[in-house]
């Protein structure tokens, strides 16, 4: 583990013995990690601040625009009669342009948030941390022996709960499972992904997605049991002939 | 004229005599382009509620990021105990992450409204029609014999006034001079830019750009006229002599 990946240390804690030194850096790891994503809010809203500025300026532009359009309406061309009113129109939409869309891009502000995202990212969770932490539930579901429903459920520590998982938590549960050609946990986890898509009613992930990578954990499981089976009957076969 | 300019058609008309068929055809494409005016500020209201309502969800996005961390850092080491909790971190700073990033850039909804701004663009007034106002004013200038302060003030016609050019606009005119080497024009209108700029608390344009085109006006209009002088002294030379 090069890098620190302090929840994946903190989920192996459960399942195998660490030594204090390494629990109490994943811990601060974490804590810190906890202590960016509090920031993070507090970036986010005053994005969210800077970006109720930049709307105030659109509806001042949309305003004008509009005070501007039903003054001229009302007598055209007495209004271009006086050519510094056609220039000040002209100009709204040759010159002026670049700056209007500037302001309606909202670049600015959503790229300054984003740059901060990105100084933030060596603190935060990051891929690795994300296959760790699936592969090392599964490894706690196949020790402990706990359903895919106890898990999603949140439940599986009565003293100490977490909320559910949606259908897309099962469902990358699942396909972890499949890109590693566990067929096992991939056919129990997309199952799960399945049940649960019937209870949401926005769906978090589309079922047609989860049927897919059922049937084919399915077909795979089946067929590494048909293989087991058949391989074991030639073996007692063999044992039997030999007997 | 192959592509309809009717503001610069309108602006003619002050100058020169054009039939009646030219300025209805004028009128009626200017009232159209009023009209798309009148459009994108609804338009720009349109976009202002959608980002509106992605400025709530950011919101909530704060609040759960901020409600999670606060939750979490009462004691971090159980937290982390129930695994899902860790899966549920880890999973918002990684497979989250690009929904987030769409969600603050805000880019769908920014580029359904530029891409509309282009549909209208037929139908609003461009770069050409920009240039062609331009030249009509300083013709008109000429013509009736204006100062520049009178134009940008907007009351050369006494009855039909329009609002006051700011010392960006005078500036455009004087670059416009610039660009076909009009020493004189970009020499009155750089200097009214620079009146102008002493009257704005926020400047529309900067004072060492108008100064440095200022100088490049003076001393060409000044070579002009040193030229002229001379040429001139050289004919009445050669005349005299050959008397």
């Amino acid at each position: 583990m090069a890098k620190s990946s302090p929840i994946l240390l903190l989920v192996i804690t459960h399942a195998i013995a660490l030594v204090n030194a390494e629990i109490f850096t994943a811990l601060t790891t974490l804590t810190k990690a906890l202590q960016y994503e509090k920031s993070l809010a507090g970036n986010l809203r005053e994005y969210v601040k800077l970006e109720q500025e930049r709307l105030q300026k659109v509806l001042e532009l949309a305003d004008s625009y509009e005070r501007h359009a039903e003054t001229a309406l009302v007598d055209a061309e007495s209004y271009v009669a006086n050519p510094v009113n056609a220039y000040l129109f002209v100009k709204t939409f040759t010159t002026d342009l670049p700056k209007t869309k500037e302001l309606v891009s909202g670049k600015q502000n959503s790229e300054e948030f984003l740059q901060l995202l990105e100084d933030y990212q060596p603190y935060l969770p990051d891929e690795e941390d994300f296959e760790g932490v699936v592969a090392a539930i599964l490894r706690l579901q196949d020790t402990y022996q706990l359903t895919s429903q106890q898990i999603a459920d949140g439940t599986f520590t009565p003293t100490n709960r977490s909320p559910p998982m949606s259908a897309l938590d099962c469902f990358n549960f699942g396909a972890f499972a499949h890109k590693y050609q566990d067929h096992y946990h991939a056919l129990i986890w997309m199952d799960e992904a399945y049940q649960r898509l019937q209870q949401e009613s926005n769906h978090t992930v589309s079922p047609s997605s989860v049927l897919d990578y059922l049937a084919f954990a399915c077909y795979n499981h089946l067929t590494a049991f048909n293989w087991l089976t058949m391989h074991m009957a030639n073996r007692i076969g063999i044992i039997c002939s030999h007997g």
